[in-house]
């Protein structure tokens, strides 16, 4: 295929379409990102309520996509995240555990925009064992990790962020994942709570001050103190004068995020915990190397963009993308792009 | 002493002074409360900056306790709280750990009122070793627990709220004290967090839901997956039909004081763990007492109104409430109250 066109143009459009943002992608082979265009049309700015407006989502898609899709128009579209919840524009229900990331049998949800293209929603999965699990938009995320190095055994793959997930993933198969609220925790507490005085931001990371609190969170839950029982040193230490107040901020940084990491790390890692891969952006994952490094794991690797290549990766299995290679002069490439 | 004097003689004006209110007791003997005013005089609201302002506090005190001192103008005043902090009305300094509660050579900082009575305010405890640890106002309240039946060795007592307290005692010896962000944590989660759409709070508490919690807590807790790794659940559960969401209040207030509870019992507790000592209200203590009991302490003594006996019994310690006694007429009474 790739002889028939020019190496620019596109495979299709993918929205990583959440509740606080949109990103749109043009999407060229393999999922590499052509353009980019974001907005902040996440869900709650469109549809804060709980009825739905679909012309809103369809003002703000044509806004993020309305220039390509004039340029290409037959370009297939393909969505992941809250976009396919409830509150979104089409529902697409979740998928039960276990769950093949790139299962051709997939079914994503469909809605008609005012333009007449067809968006494609990716639905989340639900994990209805114990304390149940959903995620939406990480599935997508997971699939852009193929291929980029997974072994054959389960895998521990780790997305940083407002509610972390932990996946274990075996081969392209999601077999379980749990999910921490370590990113919101630390919102409400550096924002809400009485340590919301001594947060001073700084530029550098203090890291002497994050490694101390990834230590100490990492003892609390070898001992069972556990966070809850240590988050109050991030106002005694300074009180006491054994702190710096400019090192509160890393400090509790490194308690929620060295307690994440050693809870699943107790609690979740079923193996040798050699390695991990985490998937977020880079001043997160500068955090959650350091810490699992610190905290065992021998290798942590880390791949951004992982949003935009899973999207194409899935409307690749699905056929979303294949069907438009199929197009008269491109009919010689049949072999999967899988292998590449 | 008591012959001398009708029934309802106060000994003393005790205050109980923290950082949301003000409530003052007029104390009887051993600390029984023969009226009580209260107010919203709290530090957050008198002194919000971090300057002080010497007028409000007396405006204040004068409001709460100036009906009293026009009757009886000699009564000794007593406080404990915030109002001795930094930014209180007068700086009373920590105490070092180990510190008798009850010790005579107990120094309170002082200051006169417009009035010309002197406030006397009882210092805080701190912690200097590990995560270090401060209490202003807690100490008061273990004093008033002295008496009220605990053994020779080292018992444990919790003082459950918004920071809340367990504490090793020896006697009247505090040897160690370490903090649970607990109540604060329950508040920043059901009030700012994602939950806070799911807390449709109920008349009476949904003991099975809580029930549910402390396990789940208490689990997490053993297996190292710790409350950063179930608390989403409190999402989860409702989310996909496994909770009724008018359920999820008492759910997260399980795992929160199940979390406390089952971490203190893991951690902090030494000995056997039989029996726990509770100073709160009574709502609180019955939660607390509910979840210890399932978590393997075998009895749970609450106390209430732990405040006003140990301002008592401090002023009676410090020799406040005996010079008065020492007036003519009542030299007779020598032998100290303490066995009583």
């Amino acid at each position: 295929m790739a002889d028939h066109r020019a190496l620019s143009e596109p495979d299709g459009i993918g929205l990583d379409w959440g509740t606080s943002s949109c990103r749109a992608y043009l999407l060229g082979d393999q999922g590499v990102i052509l353009a980019r265009s974001q907005g902040p049309a996440g869900l709650r700015s469109i549809n804060p309520g709980r009825g739905g407006d679909p012309a809103a989502f369809d003002r703000a898609f044509e806004q993020l996509c309305g220039g390509w899709l004039d340029t290409w128009p037959g370009l297939p579209v393909i969505a992941c995240g809250m976009v396919g919840s409830r509150r979104g524009w089409v529902e697409a229900p979740y998928r039960e555990l276990p769950t093949d990331l790139v299962d051709p049998a997939l079914t994503c949800a469909r809605v008609r925009t005012r333009r007449g293209v067809e968006l494609n929603v990716i639905p989340g999965l639900v994990d209805l064992r114990g304390l149940r699990g959903v995620i939406r938009g990480e599935e997508t995320q997971l699939a852009g990790l193929l291929g980029a190095g997974l072994g054959d055994g389960e895998e521990d793959v780790v997305l940083p962020g407002t509610h972390s997930k932990w996946v274990r993933l075996k081969g392209s198969v999601v077999t379980g994942f749990t999910t921490f609220m370590t990113g919101e925790l630390y919102e409400l507490l550096s924002r809400q709570s009485i340590l919301a005085d001594l947060i001073h931001p700084v530029t550098q990371p203090q890291w002497t001050a994050f490694d101390r609190g990834v230590d100490t969170a990492a003892g609390a839950v070898t001992d069972g103190t556990g966070l809850l029982g240590v988050l109050f040193s991030a106002r005694t230490l300074p009180l006491t004068g054994a702190m710096a107040e400019t090192d509160v901020a890393d400090y509790l940084s490194g308690l929620v995020i060295g307690t994440e990491l050693a809870s699943a790390r107790a609690s979740w890692v079923r193996g040798t915990g050699g390695q991990l891969w985490s998937l977020a952006d880079s001043g997160l994952s500068a955090r959650y190397r350091r810490a699992a490094l610190r905290l065992g794991w021998q290798a942590v690797h880390v791949l951004e963009d992982a949003a935009a290549r899973g999207l194409w990766r899935t409307a690749k299995a699905v056929g979303l993308i294949g069907s438009r290679a199929s197009t008269p002069g491109t009919k010689q490439d049949t072999a999967p792009k899988e292998g590449r």
